[in-house]
């Protein structure tokens, strides 16, 4: 992983992603008690930060293979799917059968053919090896990829130019963390453009393999592979290029709880008018309700794919509070 | 209303708004039939434009008064309490009683005195009048005012900019409208910097006093003042400021129903990530449902200050449905 594969794989990019804003909202400080900035990779083109990574990988490999093939619960499915109808390549995508609906749909409007498997009783990555060959397709993994890193790092390049537009030079910066990947290329990006953010990972209680490695120096496994509302961030354990990375780089890791991260997209829906799904809401959650942050933290909202039943559900479950009359008005 | 009104607003308000992104989907193009962008002013500060032409109203008086008092149902009232806290001026704002929660709760957040009253039995304008009189507070009416117009502007002069950067010089630009306040800026920034973008109001049915008007070349009025859930964007009858200026630049008034325009929330939730609410989601709306529009259209997304009840209710009745694997891959 060099600075020089991060600018490459940002320049094919360019004209092909957007450039989320970065957002804040004075009742999100004053809930949390710090300043909170939010990067809005919800509003990233697919719904989430994997078109960038995806576009990375399929931009580089563009010419050499007849398609690729992925294995994503649905955010890393859209992102290459987009990717490869760009660059007119055919794409297979293997799907858990229990992914959500708009996922499937919206990896299905792509142009790619979906592959559902049973996360119990299949052999996912033996049925990815045997259609990649048989094809001559190209794998894109979902994060130990160093294409993929470069890729997801674009979101670090942005991050320090806005940070400094918006005057903060020292912060922690939180990101939902399943493989690593993002967490991984915005450590990347922002060591070199911005020494003053410091990254940290989020996960979701039960399944927080990085946090424990980034603890013990080892690679650890989770006990399950399923069983948290955060599908999109559920992996079994650190990637064998991102961990190292993140050892280096990342602060200990942050653990939410599902209906933690719920709170996080009932506020986001409120107070920013974005829409998260839970795994993408795990950063804002660990900002709102972890202590120990310092003053200025930035979150990253890492996606938006969530079916209308479980964000009715984060409204239900945390429906507005009046606020108290006698809270200071928020500096501007 | 001239050109150096507009620039002086803008100037006065550089840091202290958002330039709002302009969002597009394949779902949404694919849907309309047509290619829709989308001016996402909801993840404008207070969630809304009206922050703009507040800021603009509130820094032209800083100085010469006590306070500032304003009439709204919400969404101005949030945008003249952000710019008075910031200008360490007194708010009060007439609210009826029946407006959204979230704008009463988050206009009383920005230090902002609510006083309510009742839509039927209250001579609005002669309280307002008594308490700016007794107090000494400036009114900062929501349309009819060159500062407020000057200061909702600002949204044309951004979309110049953002149309020419994505390659759109022709196009219908389909507006939320109420009194007219931010069709007017937006139409009169666009005829000097962008003049192939040709402006259109868009109402709820029932509340068309601007298309009427339009049509007739005569000021009409509404029979009701309520009975829409687009609460932001139900007036009597255009401004007098801005009815002849749209009189000269916009084109005929669309009109859509209150379940189109939850459609359009449901839509913008699942493909765009962005929270609207029904006044906001008109301009959407008529994009996705309107015949006889052209090839490329630019709707304003107005705001998204929405209970979560009418939210909710928006995605019960206009759930997800499945698209046709025969639908060819979008371009990029």
């Amino acid at each position: 992983m060099t600075p020089a594969l991060i600018d490459a794989a940002h320049t094919r990019a360019q004209g092909h992603l957007a450039l989320t804003p970065l957002l804040n909202a004075p009742l999100l400080d004053r809930l949390a008690g710090r300043r909170i900035f939010v990067k809005a990779e919800c509003l990233q083109v697919t719904g989430s930060f994997k078109a960038r990574g995806g576009w990375a990988a399929v931009s580089a490999l563009a010419g050499s293979c007849a398609g690729v093939l992925a294995m994503s619960s649905g955010n890393h499915a859209q992102g290459v799917a987009r990717a490869a109808a760009a660059h007119h390549l055919a794409a297979v995508i293997l799907m858990p059968e229990d992914a959500p609906e708009i996922k499937i749909a919206n990896t299905k409007a792509w142009g790619a053919e979906v592959v559902p498997y049973n996360r119990a009783t299949t052999d996912r990555d033996a049925l990815a090896r045997e259609i990649a060959e048989r094809r001559g397709y190209a794998m894109i993994p979902p994060y130990d990829h160093p294409e993929v890193i470069a890729g997801q790092a674009s979101v670090g390049l942005e991050l320090a130019e806005q940070a400094r537009a918006a005057g903060v030079s020292e912060a922690e910066v939180l990101v939902p963390c399943g493989g690593g990947g993002l967490a991984a290329g915005i450590a990347l990006a922002l060591a070199t453009r911005a020494p003053g953010l410091r990254l940290r990972t989020v996960e979701p209680r039960g399944f927080d393999d990085m946090a424990r490695s980034l603890a013990t120096g080892t690679a650890a496994r989770n006990a399950r592979l399923s069983g948290s509302l955060c599908d999109a961030i559920l992996t079994p354990t650190p990637g064998r290029l991102t961990l190292p990375l993140l050892q280096d780089l990342a602060g200990p890791g942050l653990v939410v709880s599902d209906d933690q991260a719920l709170a996080a997209m009932a506020l986001a829906f409120r107070s920013l008018r974005i829409v998260l799904e839970p795994g993408g809401a795990v950063a804002l959650a660990a900002a709102l309700f972890s202590p120990d942050l310092p003053a200025t933290v930035i979150c990253i909202a890492s996606g938006g794919n969530v079916d209308e039943q479980v964000f009715t559900e984060a409204l239900r479950r945390h429906p507005h509070q009046s606020h108290s009359p006698e809270q200071s008005p928020p500096a501007c």
